[in-house]
């Protein structure tokens, strides 16, 4: 059996595992031959294949990254790509793909998949909110990143007096913010689930200042925004080019705290470096479950659905079902975050 | 209301996180007082309690072991030490226990809640077998530290023709030895829940010798063992003075390997520093997670549960239940690591 | 003997570990009684002084920060504040002083020395540029967090045909950036001591990637600067508020770059991080050495001295000596940097 | 000019540093042929010998082990393996050869040299005992690796009142033993350069638990032995088979101190994973600068010499000198450890 394999969207520590297993499985127990699409979807749609052998994958369970390469590139009907996506697929004689993605990967994936295409999908993104699995690859690592990074600030803040943000990424959700918050004892924790009042944010902050701390860290999501109807005066800055340069949540924050606590306040942008470095072992563990899953799913002849994680058991759910779909950070963690603040 | 808190059993990292949130949540949310006995039952059975306050959970969140101190120790009815923990807890006016322990700690909080006293339990172990939860705290940080040893094995073996042994923590079940080898990538993973076969194991080591590596490195739980009717002719060494000095498993792995494939084999036992260190994000917030429920537990009024991870959620689930229960890895972890070898 | 003792300037990990052993030391060795001043000159100035003995030391070795605090404050002739510090010094009867800090607070310990108070400073500053010594405390875990961030940035870069600038700190002298440059395996390397012509990296830039390479990691230490006569358009962006938002030199030589070659480019502040955190073995060392050897000095009479770290040995050497001098890196290890991209 | 390149010994973090700076620099700055030979000087006297070009060295920075293999065999003029030597370089027209290697392999290259070969060589070892440098390469990661082990071991003795005991590496110096335990904080430090007395180290333990400790953390190097005319009646334990099982140092220490205090003692034995993993900065840095310095060196026509750091400068020594010489940990180290006990 000729099967294609493809990462799409941003890249996350962990792929590299899921990719090894695909091929050590893959070719090791089936005698599947296992054809690598470079740089997602858009490999796909230029016809760049390659074989994937042993040899690739030797040493690259520890790798960040994806040695597929990666491209933010879905295909569309309205283009013409999906039809280039089929016809590659076609001449490549692929009988099966897996595609190791986040939401626009996946979104692609299921359509690619009721075009006809046996597809079986494994999950990715460090922001976690992918829907139907209880962890997707890469968000171990990045919450494991963003937890040093927090660490590391403590000590510092404690030796001066300050209010330090950590802007940490999540877009529409604000997983590694609550994780982060919590495993790094972060005093206030933001995250888009939870729309913020900046006033009783500068409130607690100058009774905490005032009762007895000398220090507060901030970690917010970068998808955290203020409640409706609450002040926020600040909202954009331009540059002497027009571009904006100081929009991100962080420094909007500084901004509102600083006018209303007067309080020394520092920004840390936590940025790429939570996509990248040695994948922890839980992503390791969990790229390589989703790899063989897959290839078994592939095998057994299922299509249109993608590898989970439920409890301690991996599963499959319809990737139909996930469309569309966001998994929130539940109540109960941002409770526990607010609860230890 | 007078919460006592105790920490029984080996030491794990994540302990603090725990303590931290009942003290947090306990003091702080419901105005409770909270009383922490020294080193587990054996504190309760002499006595030793002491407020335990915000002061005394300062920067704990990072720091390992626990600072309450613990101890293998369990009251029984037999010796009349059952009675003093009733009689210190009476005297303490202790309304509800929260009690953190593994197997023993828990064996020992079940016949207490018994006893009629208010108690909820959190398990810990870095072992992983606690039935009832999908983890346990401590877990995660042993599996990396593993995982990290493997990973630094891994360039030394593979520069020098070698077999490299690495032993770790697990004596009923075998999630380190199957977690970090899988993420460590290692040959041949053996745990207590299937026992191993000495001569296949030789035979594939020399195959793959043969065939094309240099090295292959053995993860092995120290619970492991071999199956009933295969050889193994080496059992155990005596020393000097009679004591017991090379009757590991590992050391017996590696006589035996040794004997039948001539390669030359190393052993590394990596011992307490399995239980040490700075608590990973995910032991920092299974603890703050389990150390909140608990305290809303026992504050609602529950007792004679356990606070457990499922899935995403922390549930309680009765304590009775969990007695006399190993959680064994299952299958399909195990396979994944003999597909991934 | 009375000994004071004080951090000033920006913290920096291995604080703690050069505090400790001046109080193991000078405590066990010597019976010296050591009074710790708050939050550097600052504390002394006020009177913010306390008895320092083993019990606040406990378990500070692996802990970044200070446990004296400290704060970017120097006492001067001109408002009193001098004055206030040999008040105070007085009044605690202190017979010796050692202070910890970087130029500014050895720059004011030799002011105090020569007002007759018996001084020995240790030298610490993450950016390594003190002269005389051949490390200060703290550089060593602010070059291991940056290579840890470059590594990471690396799989990012390397999936996506990037350039990615790091920034780090170094005003006067490119330290951090030189010796993170090279472990991080970065393409180029700018440092305050070699000023950079924008026309020639774009040029470097255009080649490398239209020869073979996907993607460019650029580090830049906080202080580097175009040189003269090059041109540099783009200089600084001003807020909503005038305040300046873009004028780092990492936004700079973004904007720079990708006018001049059309590739993506992004920018990772590191900030704060590269200050805080667990310090590494070779700073807990060296704090420790120059913490004993600090007391032995004092003890023996010496005055207006820092320890330096000279080859493999502690030495003394003269604060007159070192005023005024920035320790810039060697070019042999510039050209090392340079020679590796 | 063609240059052969050779790691010798075990192996070390940092050599594939070392070797990618040779390849860079001799390759993209001089043009020069970089001929690799595997395994050592083993590896020479088979004559097996490949080319290595920048394609060999990608990313492999951040990796342990080395990419050339390593052997610990040395070339003899007895057994006709010296004539090997001469006749492979002579057939594959090696102009220079650099060696990377510890006390035997460096002892070689000047015997090889003087029989008219041009060599330049490399330090590294773990133990930092080669004579003329203040540093070699792998020994900075294997403190780290070191470190780290006696920090996660202070948190579980502390929960548990013992005596834990870890060996480290170090045959003839103990450069590990001193400063992991002075960067580690522990209670003593053994190494081969100041022979121990058990009956004092036996007093201590007491005195110091008596006085207010509940654990105690003695790090000894593998190479430390008792003072002569010291009772220390334990020596070593025979296996069934007559091999040793329990002559460790460290397996000795535990027997006589629980023997000599009743205190629950405990050992770890590092091994492989000191010489293993990711190399630490430093390690990658000083094979950068080795590297780079060793090929500017055989460019300029210089042989039987040694790279080496010299304070922060990498300067040349000749090899005749540092033969048969060890570099002692000095007595300030020494004391240092000793005098924050």
């Amino acid at each position: 059996m000729r099967v294609g394999l493809l990462t799409g969207g941003g890249d996350v520590p962990g792929l590299n595992a899921a990719i090894r297993a695909v091929v050590k499985h893959g070719e090791g127990h089936y005698g599947h031959s296992i054809i690598g699409f470079r740089n997602g979807w858009k490999g796909v749609v230029d016809g760049q294949a390659e074989p994937l052998t042993r040899q690739h994958i030797r040493n690259m369970l520890p790798v960040g990254g994806t040695l597929l390469g990666t491209a933010r590139y879905h295909p569309r009907v309205e283009d013409g790509s999906m039809d280039a996506v089929l016809a590659t697929l076609e001449a490549e004689r692929i009988e099966a793909l897996i595609c190791i993605g986040g939401d626009g990967t996946l979104h692609a994936a299921s359509k690619v998949a009721e075009a006809g295409v046996r597809i079986v999908a494994i999950p990715k993104t460090i922001d976690n909110d992918v829907w139907g699995t209880d962890a997707s690859i890469g968000f171990d690592t990045a919450v494991t990143v963003a937890t040093e990074a927090v660490d590391r600030i403590h000590t510092t803040a404690e030796s001066h007096n300050r209010v330090m943000i950590v802007e940490v990424m999540g877009r529409s959700a604000g997983w590694i913010a609550a994780t982060a918050g919590i495993a790094g004892g972060a005093e206030i924790v933001l995250a888009p689930e939870q729309p913020f009042d900046i006033v009783k944010i500068a409130k607690f902050l100058k009774h905490r200042h005032r009762a007895h701390a000398s220090f507060s860290i901030v970690v917010v999501a970068e998808g955290a925004v203020p409640a409706e109807g609450t002040e926020m005066s600040y909202t954009t800055a331009y540059g002497k080019f027009g571009e904006i340069v100081a929009g991100s949540i962080a420094e909007r924050l500084k901004f509102e705290i600083e006018q209303r606590t007067g309080f020394d306040t520092r920004v840390t942008v936590l940025g790429h470096v939570q996509r990248g470095g040695t994948p922890t072992p839980t992503d390791r563990i969990l790229g390589s479950r989703f790899g063989v899953a897959a290839i078994d799913a592939v095998t057994r002849g299922e299509s249109n659905v993608m590898t989970a994680l439920r409890g301690d058991k991996v599963e499959l759910v319809p990737l139909p079902e996930i469309a569309g779909k966001v998994r929130y950070v539940p109540d109960e963690l941002l409770d526990v975050a607010r609860a230890l603040a």
